[in-house]
């Protein structure tokens, strides 16, 4: 730190501040000098000037600074706004293109230098971003031709943020909204925060907690929504809130809050209105009712469709939507949590107001480090769903594990649902392209906090942006995005960039093998998440135990969902059922999610289940060990402060993988009673000793 | 924030980055080159190079590097570390000097250049950031004489920070501990946090909230903790604990805590050789006991000193002290909290081991934004005292109103307890001096917190910084700090620092008109302590209302702590019972601390009490349109984007300001059936208005 400090100083005498250690601030906006010089003059006279072809509006205004932002941080020469400078002139136009969509782009190369077009100012914007990242990836200007549009409609990140700005599951400091401070004063860093998500293509945001506080509909808070609201509009970026189901009680006054009743509805009409009166191009609502102890239509005998239709019909002429949430379960020891949605939704297919989209998570259960998809996708037809994953690591590593979510998300978007034969992925039904939907949406659950590096881990960062880039283009390739993201973050020296991209597109896999490897699942610390803790059989509900999901005997390991057991099974379409009913057929990532199966039995890997429940602990801790000599590698091509950054958290993973790896065999072998197999080192401390451990992280 | 990103970009293709907004991450340790050629100049000539004397220590290398970091920032020229260089030589010496005690130093003017010298590594150390304050301020370099020491030998910040990274009453972001990330990873903040507490002068560190986890006695935390002591002790400062009382059950798996038992001053030991071993130089324990609900020695039937001195004795023969704390309540709506602490503490003087200090808050209450200083001062003269003051705004208006803390710590400071009559101060109680004290102590509840500027609000800043210099000089004048404060930290632009000096000297009064103005007390929203709630009349514990403090009826206003109410006054010596007894002599600051006063009664200033009410949270809340004129004055002399955060907050508080006017005058004038005096505009809004107001911040 003292020569961070030193260079802080320096940098304030006016001298070169090249030295100057990156804090991850900028994120993949770096838009530092390129090195290559001949690359740097071909771009440096393909962009002498931009040119705004249109009648200007804020977005477009938005699209040529920050054009202009990138480039001359990139080409390292002033590209002035405004008339054209006769060659080397970027024009951006709007201009009607069929076959664009609303928000689709074109970059291509004209005569006088190039052009930027899209049928939306919007659309413009993105076309900007698209070409800074082809310069910044150190593409080659010639013959440019771009061309791209998104596949979902509403690509939103949700923010689990409370007012007192405590972020839940959040692992990157507090909530980035000052309440207190909205809306007099305006944190730089919202406009900062609106740059990074509209170089992605995210165009809305749920700020607050989806266990939500009735204040925010108030007129009192309305106002600080309405402050960010207008720092997001020139990014393109709508405002959505997520809404107490009580809130007509809580500060209507009213006596009840079911949406049947005339009061409730006009009190919601009253409160739309006056929210569209403040915030003019206000998203919509977000949801969580009946659900986790939240309040909801249920609580009066309605269902959701009853919720989300009097809400829907609120909304009115207002272009806004709704977005109803489906994560639901009751307690209950004797059922299968797994279930539990798809038997209050699935039912109700059909029955939702055309403004109404089911936002369902991307497994059964609660964003663990592996979920077979859905199964409301594909059962729903009648109904646009939405897909929500979560990019903060709530079950991955919180901010010390070094995690890339792309081959996640890519998992479940490709999942194929057979539910109109082979082929009907769940990236088809989210897109509305299967069931012919004219609304498609997808959301994030954001792992951003009031950390420098906005996201605690600085590889989080790629989180993030890989949600973005997915959301507008589900068939990018999750690897190519993890390059894409370390070629504008990290470096674009090419040795650096392949072993940065080998551990990224690798760690997903690394995490689940060390900690719930064959399809185990919600064995991890109780309620606060962290670290292992499968031996809990005690908690406030059943299904927050660990022992509800691994059902750990002498015999064997694994719940049964076959129609032996809970039968989930029966959720899915007879092509995935058949595949996955059948333990000798079912892929062994998802074995112990829908089988109990024995110690002895022979895997597919050749190694009975004991044996390669060890084998892939001991790998997966050991793969650590691999993911700290790539980046080792990367060293000299990587800015020192973040070098060392991401060494010491990989120290810490590694760390942490061994007490999940030693835990898990040590507890699972009490069942088995087998040898750990004789190629790996026995765990050198007891149980108990780490049930110890464990215990600490739960003290108040 | 565009501009700052376009400069942070082009600050990375190696241009000059002069124009580069502050984001105040550098605190008062800016180091910015000196604008003067002339001073900048002389100075250049005395600072040619540094030359270690004394065989090295690493805070003897701190010393020197922190002394390097400044000057070459502030002169812009390089300046070696090493053998002299004939001229300009900076001579650090560790030298015997009796009359310096441990810490002081001097810096003189010798033939080849500048010596700075002390009887430790340490006080070279203050002595180096002494001379850098000297340079920065604006100071002439010819025949330089500065010698200082410290009045006050434990002088610490309490963090109350929680192992879940909230910090309770902190208004600055996330604790900047990550205790998911030691040992292994090191923020590079840890360092900077270090830096800024040495440069003025704080030598101890309490990490942890006095609601204290048990977890930092466990091996696993104090790894953690050592990780932090490392980097800390370079910069002389001390790691402290505060302990859970609890924590041989909780961790000791011991059926008791009670002090007298012997198994538990048997763990106890063992615990604290366990952290020695660890932690070589570890500080000693910070305890909140029988407070609140906290768990204590009173638990079976012991006292506060049966508490304490089994600590002490725990110790041994280790350099650490105990940090007993005084806030201390019991739930009783027929008694006076004023009374609590003293009538247990005050019998136990003379009880106590001699490694125990009493912490003791500035005021009977709780950092009210003006109390009478704490009877308790003086009342013991057989115990070290410990002042704790808080320098995070709980109830001064958190991190949006300016309020300057050096005048609240003063008045504390120069409060004469008359216990060995006149001249009997405060601070010469808390320096040991009046009551011949060995050790003595002083404590500042820390306002720090992840927020890039650290505080929040910039101003609170300066609170850091007063309590630092405070704590080693205790006859600083505060306005003295506030003008180097400014000079190191916004400007020295002489008219600048002079609106800007006036505004922060003034705020502490200007808080306390609009929001307790004559002595009221703790009438501000629950539990949250956010905003005014005067009304507040049901809470979980009686004197967690505010009725139980205002006291306000048909008749007057105020608690009435003479022989005919609650006899509080008696805790004074005669001297301060005498003056404060008497309405007419006491002074109207504190006037409703102790009486309950007629509305039609005719103060001291001429005005009624209601008139004078009204008129003093009139002007108060006009008062902040003042101090945004006067920050309008410094805006050319100001970085622009700390200039527009200061004048947005500015705003903020003008807001809140007339928030707590209209609350306090429409609720009291529903007691005192008066007109508000007409030279001011009565409120605009209905009383009922402002309690929903209230009541949305205090929503889930």
């Amino acid at each position: 730190m003292l020569l961070r400090f030193l260079l802080l100083s320096l940098l304030y005498v006016g001298t070169p501040c090249l030295g100057w250690a990156d804090d991850g601030y900028r994120l993949w906006l770096k838009y530092d000098q390129m090195p290559e010089a001949s690359l740097r003059k071909a771009w440096q006279a393909q962009a002498r000037s931009i040119v705004l072809e249109s009648p200007t509006t804020p977005i477009l205004q938005t699209a040529a600074s920050e054009l202009q932002l990138g480039l001359q941080g990139l080409l390292g020469q002033t590209v002035p706004v405004g008339k054209g400078s006769g060659k080397g002139e970027i024009h951006l136009r709007v201009a009607p293109d069929p076959a664009l969509g609303r928000e689709g782009y074109r970059v291509s190369t004209q005569k006088n230098g190039l052009e930027i077009t899209g049928p939306t100012d919007a659309a413009v914007l993105y076309g900007c971003f698209a070409l800074l990242r082809h310069v910044q990836t150190g593409q080659q200007p010639n013959q440019l031709k771009l061309s791209s549009q998104p596949r979902i409609q509403y690509r939103l990140l949700n923010h689990w943020d409370n007012p007192n700005g405590t972020v839940e599951r959040g692992y990157a400091g507090s909530s980035i909204w000052k309440w207190y401070e909205l809306p007099e004063r305006i944190d730089p860093r919202y406009q900062d925060y609106a740059r990074a998500n509209a170089s992605i293509g995210i165009n809305g945001v749920a700020i607050n907690n989806v266990n939500a506080s009735a204040r925010y509909l108030t007129p009192e808070y309305l106002q600080k929504v309405k402050a960010l609201a207008d720092v997001f509009r020139p990014y393109g970026i709508r405002v959505y809130l997520s809404v107490l189901w009580a809130a007509p009680k809580v500060i209507g006054g009213l006596p009840t809050s079911d949406p049947l009743d005339p009061k409730v509805k006009q009190w919601w009409t009253a409160r739309t209105n006056e929210i569209y009166k403040t915030i003019p191009d206000f998203g919509g609502f977000l949801v969580k009712a009946n659900s986790e102890g939240e309040p909801g239509p249920q609580d009066y005998g309605r269902n959701h469709a009853d919720g989300a239709n009097m809400l829907a019909e609120a909304l009115g002429q207002h272009e806004g939507i709704v977005m109803w949430r489906a994560f639901v379960y009751k307690a209950n020891s004797k059922g299968d949590r797994f279930k539990e949605a798809y038997q209050e939704f699935q039912p109700l297919d059909g029955k939702f107001a055309p403004k109404v989209l089911v936002q369902v998570k991307n497994g059964p259960i609660d964003f663990q480090s592996r979920e077979p998809f859905h199964p409301l996708f594909g059962a729903m037809p009648r109904t646009p769903l939405v897909l929500e994953v979560q990019l903060t690591q709530e079950y991955l590593g919180f901010a010390t594990h070094l995690v890339y979510l792309g081959p996640l998300i890519k998992e479940c978007l490709e999942a194929d649902t057979h539910t109109q034969g082979p082929g009907s992925t769940v990236a088809k039904v989210v897109d509305g392209s299967l069931e012919k939907h004219t609304i498609s949406g997808i959301a994030g659950v954001a792992n951003i906090g009031s950390d420098r590096n906005w996201t605690g881990h600085p590889v989080g960062q790629a989180n993030w942006y890989a949600f973005g880039r997915l959301a507008w283009d589900h068939t990018l390739s999750s690897a190519a995005i993890s390059e894409e993201w370390t070629r504008m973050t990290l470096t674009r020296q090419p040795a650096a960039v392949a072993a940065i991209t080998q551990v990224l597109n690798q760690s997903r896999n690394i995490y689940v093998r060390y900690t719930t490897p064959l399809g185990l699942h919600h064995i991890m610390g109780q309620s606060i998440h962290y670290g292992p803790e499968p031996w809990l059989s005690q908690s406030a509900r059943p299904d927050w135990t660990s022992v509800y999901y691994h059902k750990a005997d002498s015999m064997g390991l694994g719940f049964d969902r076959t129609e032996r057991g809970s039968n989930a099974l029966a959720l899915y379409a007879p092509g995935v059922r058949k595949l996955w009913g059948n333990p000798a057929t079912c892929p062994p990532d998802y074995l112990l999610w829908f089988h109990h199966v024995g110690w002895k039995q022979q895997l597919s890997t050749g190694r009975t289940l004991w044996n390669e429940l060890c084998t892939r602990y001991y790998t997966g801790a050991d793969s650590v060990l691999w993911m700290q000599r790539q980046w080792e590698q990367a060293k000299p091509a990587v800015d020192a402060e973040l070098y060392t950054d991401v060494a010491s958290r990989l120290r810490i993973q590694h760390h942490e993988a061994l007490w999940w790896r030693d835990a898990c065999v040590l507890y699972f072998q009490t069942f088995s009673r087998q040898p750990i197999p004789p190629a790996f080192p026995p765990p050198t401390r007891p149980l108990a000793e780490i049930k110890e451990l464990v215990d600490i992280y739960q003290l108040r």
